[in-house]
């Protein structure tokens, strides 16, 4: 049982959102632009760096919702997501994926962490001012999104099958519509 | 000089607004609610948890803005600020914020560090759900805040003179006024 009374059908994040929709809004539009707008960094990609991140704060709904999110993205996938999360660094993704997800692991562990050569070994990559600055942000914004789902104790359902069927729609169709389809004061 | 380029008068997560408008809008907001906006918890007393956790996380520049806003809340008292970021136990504080401010020092460790404890001993000093929800949230939200900050490398000014300014501008105005006052395409 959560640590704040939350609506029962609702585990994970939704029931805080459901809690207090003057916060869900502007959390879900955050994590809309990272994970879901127009970007050069695939969608997939994004959500690659948001479960790492997950993971490592080992928040479980966060880490399960977002891998399959990004299996969604990634033809299904879930072996790519499950590599990533166990040493990205041999996992069958880009080089400059590698480096990004290497600068986020170090924003994980906090922001003075992140030195000037892990910023170049991500720009040699190829990697852009704005994908280094929303790799920052995301895994930043993932700092947050696990320490409020587990700091109020949250649930998170078991197997896997909710997390692919709500994947595959927040893949779809983005989060602020998630949103909107089960708290109705966020219009 | 920061890990992008970011426009030099802009200290801190400033200029990161600057560079990416799109985010800054969410992210402006959500301080507005958790900080600025109307609550049972004064600004001052929110202001002091985003204060603590931004110096538990050692972020220069979000100890000192958050800080210098609460003193422009409270009187001017910096010394209470100085008094919760060395010793909150100890603080001339309600024994209501003391039991919040542990809450939020959990919640900067990490998200299962919360325990039902924690949460019993603010209720006994009369924490509301809400009042709970949101320092769980404004912890949670700072340590996404200080690693923005810090993860890209921005610089913070020197002295107190240009944080007691900004400070007294926000308490007075809000977080969504000030960042209109610098980035216009956030209207």
């Amino acid at each position: 049982m959560a640590h704040i009374p939350t609506r029962e059908d609702l585990p994970g994040i939704r029931g805080l959102f459901a809690f207090r929709p003057e916060t869900a809004r502007p959390l879900s539009e955050l994590v809309e632009v990272l994970l879901h707008d127009k970007s050069t960094l695939t969608p997939g990609e994004r959500e690659l760096i948001a479960t790492y991140v997950s993971s490592q704060n080992d928040c479980r709904y966060c880490q399960t919702i977002h891998g399959a999110t990004a299996a969604a993205h990634l033809n299904g996938d879930e072996d790519l997501v499950r590599s990533v999360k166990a040493d990205f660094e041999r996992a069958e993704i880009s080089p400059k994926l590698k480096a990004l997800l290497a600068v986020a692991g170090k924003v994980q562990k906090g922001g003075r962490q992140v030195l000037p050569e892990d910023v170049a070994r991500a720009r040699a990559e190829g990697a852009t001012d704005l994908e280094i600055h929303d790799t920052v942000l995301i895994a930043a914004a993932f700092c947050m999104y696990n320490r409020y789902v587990d700091g109020l104790g949250t649930w998170a359902p078991d197997g896997m099958e909710w997390y692919r069927d709500r994947g595959q729609k927040v893949a779809d169709h983005g989060y602020v519509a998630a949103l909107k389809s089960y708290v109705s004061q966020t219009a």
